[in-house]
């Protein structure tokens, strides 16, 4: 597959001299406009005289900075990223585990990874669960009959076919429904929780609805998940706690939420149906996308950069997360496009399942159990595809210490921060087996107005700011992959 | 209806002694902290040292500044306006014209009216149009099925009851439209116009159906008049040009309608079925609602002031025009409160079917047509409840004197601003009339994130910038009502 900037970086790359060069003064009349476009130009040149002590280097070094400044402008001037993810999100629509939509972008994706010419191009069998959405539907019987947004939340039970009716109790917290135990039983429970941060909030939406049980609801309703709402529903993994009673838990909007707890307030009885009828289908069959560019020295040595290719069935999973799969594999895709030779292999891993399992995540490690001890670091973009800050990092002081020189480099691009604590979801199993993990950073902004909604669509992408985020992934793959010395565990 | 701020605001009004007072040297202790939790009382130090010439007059003056000060102060603190709001649209829903919510919440407000202790108490008959919404819904049947939200336009025709199924033509504009017109026989047509300004964008609502009727459409979709959107359908009023055919026209969302021009620009046919099935019924029997305070030495002198009591069917009608109604109302119960009696009549007009027919607004001045002279001012607010800038006035260059004397008390809150040009939707009439017409001019902000939308819904609206609109309101009336010479015509 040709892009149209394939011929620009080539063209920059034939006319580069590496040797005896710094940064700074290699010949910028391609990019110049580019860096202005992306309105970079400014920074560079306010930071050049304070850092170039640091990046200045003679060309040879191991990563060349010549190499880095190639990456850097191919990136923030890049198409191709977000016209796959555009072309993969509109032909596919959501990718969620089990889906036919799902294993035809993953075979979209594998016959593009072949055109663009990786090693190893494969899909590697994961079996994941089949849970399907079936009729939902949300009324209010009393005061005033009417129809409200719904979605079941992964995992719940269903209700029965004509739905359950009952009278409403809205609480603020899982205390305020422990100190109105009395008033729960035979209710449907609506947890009014304010969103405050996800982590926090998103209690409500896993352990809402055994909490409801416990007290003797028949059914649990959560506000959605988000501090922003166009009567919005936010679907997303519920779980039930062993031995409590498995009731229907659905999220419904912000909106409808706060009315009834303004409702309850003025003492006013609301009552609810609500319908909730999934099919739970035997697990299918599925694939983690893997592709390489092989280490010209150490092919045993493996970086792993990837996101999760699965989606849930609402929207088009364009933040989550098909930009960071194609972030990632444009940040790949670049290494190979400038020429780059890695010392150390970089490895694509797109995982599967990681909304409603985690399948892809845990199956990759026991497919390369032999490799583990030669993964140096495994990096995911997870977070949306925000302003890019940096990366969070989870590993060996000394490693911290070697990522260190990366720095000027990616605050070139406002990525030049590394803080602590990486390895959430698809890393959890590598960061278990002592993989150095490591997360793209990124401001997450308005990234929960449209988390897991029918609104994550590719036009919440912001061009600059996914080119953003395949430069700073390019720079710091590069980087790890072409140290002299592997990343310290 | 004894409500909270009631008590604070007779006391201080008992504690005025307005005989040889300013406006700045008023005892402060009741009120004070009301201006620093609304932030403003910065503001006002900073601006009482340049401004107090033109405020400081002895009190017993026409505006009395005295007064002034108490009604910016009880407006400012207020929670009756925000509490009604969220009574009224959390226990009747959607106000449309024709529907027994919108003459619940009329009833409703009549009787809190008559407790406020208004005088001349009335639903002045209207004979409103009866549209309902059906069954609706637009599906996609290739490249892929998927359901899509849409929202029928007011005034449109309906499909067959199994749909119309037909290719789509997506055009930016009209000129896109006319110079592609032999594509467009037998088509869909999807209006993808960007959100510009409200009035340039919403003539493809409003005119997109005739005009793909003139090239042989079948049917028209429009995209949501919206700048920003989560999967969010905006409904609002079309139009048939005499003499074309009536076709099918609707409102998709933003993201569909983007989805399929990058479609479209890729060669890939996109076919969809759309299903309208409204029902259009006798006009039905309906009221503008008055009230009024009637003036102390010129009761025949009227001073007009309101919103619009319906909304379109979905949401709440929260923002438009349910706080515009009570901004209104409650700047005219503040100055009851605070014991004004004006030299003139103050009446609450609140129109009834301003989104599909304007039945309200030009029934008032039949209904007044003896008093139309004696109309000093008539002043709207339906343009949200963002910041309050100031007004829009269409009137005599004398008038604009007049009212430069009340901008230093309107710029206390940010409001001190009179721009040319009001007079729309339910003004209309009475400009023709040769009335003065005013608009509370507010920052529009993120109004059309939620205009015509099931999002319109009282958590959108601030409270604070609610209580701003009634302050701004409240200190116009007063004044234009006790000005020694009525407002020059």
């Amino acid at each position: 597959m040709k892009n149209p900037e394939d011929d620009v970086v080539l063209r920059l790359n034939e006319s580069l001299r590496p040797a005896g060069r710094t940064l700074f003064d290699v010949p910028r009349v391609g990019w110049i406009t580019g860096w202005l476009s992306t309105g970079v130009f400014v920074l560079v040149l306010a930071l050049a005289g304070a850092w170039q002590p640091a990046v200045a280097a003679e060309s040879g070094l191991s990563p060349d900075p010549v190499r880095v400044e190639v990456l850097l402008g191919a990136a923030t001037n890049g198409t191709v990223a977000r016209l796959r993810l555009a072309e993969m999100c509109d032909t596919f629509g959501p990718r969620f585990s089990g889906s036919t939509n799902l294993e035809g972008a993953i075979d979209w994706i594998l016959a593009r990874l072949r055109e663009d010419g990786f090693e190893n191009v494969r899909g590697e069998p994961v079996k994941v669960p089949h849970w399907e959405r079936g009729e939902e539907w949300l009324e209010q019987v009393e005061p005033v009959p009417m129809r409200m947004p719904v979605l079941g939340l992964g995992g719940t039970t269903n209700t029965p076919v004509d739905g359950i009716t009952a009278r409403v109790l809205v609480v603020t917290n899982f205390a305020e429904l422990e100190s109105r135990a009395a008033e729960a039983r035979g209710r449907i429970v609506v947890f009014d929780a304010p969103f405050t941060a996800y982590g926090e909030t998103v209690r409500y939406r896993g352990a809402g609805g055994s909490a409801a049980a416990k007290v003797g609801a028949v059914a649990s309703l959560v506000r959605s998940i988000t501090p922003f709402s166009l009567q919005t529903p936010h679907t997303g993994m519920m779980s039930y706690e062993a031995g409590t009673a498995r009731i229907p838990h659905a999220a419904m909007t912000v909106e409808h939420a706060e009315r009834m707890r303004r409702l309850q307030e003025r003492g006013i009885p609301v009552t609810l149906r609500l319908r909730l009828g999934a099919r739970q289908w035997p697990d299918a069959d599925s694939r983690n996308v893997v592709a390489e560019i092989r280490g010209r020295e150490h092919p045993e040595e493996i970086i792993v950069v990837g996101g999760h290719i699965d989606s849930w069935d609402v929207g088009q999973g364009a933040l989550d997360d098909g930009g960071g799969c194609l972030a990632a594999w444009e940040a790949l895709r670049l290494i190979k496009t400038t020429g780059i030779a890695p010392r150390r292999t970089l490895r694509l891993v797109l995982w599967v399942n990681e909304e409603n399992g985690l399948a892809g995540a845990k199956a990759y490690p026991r497919q390369h159990a032999d490799e583990l001890a030669r993964h140096v670091l495994a990096v995911e973009s997870d977070w949306g595809i925000g302003p890019v800050q940096g990366f969070a990092f989870t590993g060996s002081g000394r490693a911290n210490e070697q990522l260190k020189a990366l720095l000027p480099w990616l605050g070139l691009i406002g990525a030049g921060q590394i803080k602590a604590g990486a390895g959430g979801s698809d890393l959890g199993p590598l960061l278990h087996e002592g993989v150095p993990t490591m997360d793209l950073w990124t401001d997450k902004r308005d990234y929960f107005w449209f988390h897991h909604t029918a609104a994550d669509t590719v036009d919440k992408v912001d061009p600059g700011e996914l080119n953003r985020c395949v430069a700073a992934l390019a720079v710091m793959l590069y980087g790890v992959a072409e140290m002299p010395e592997a990343l310290a565990r």
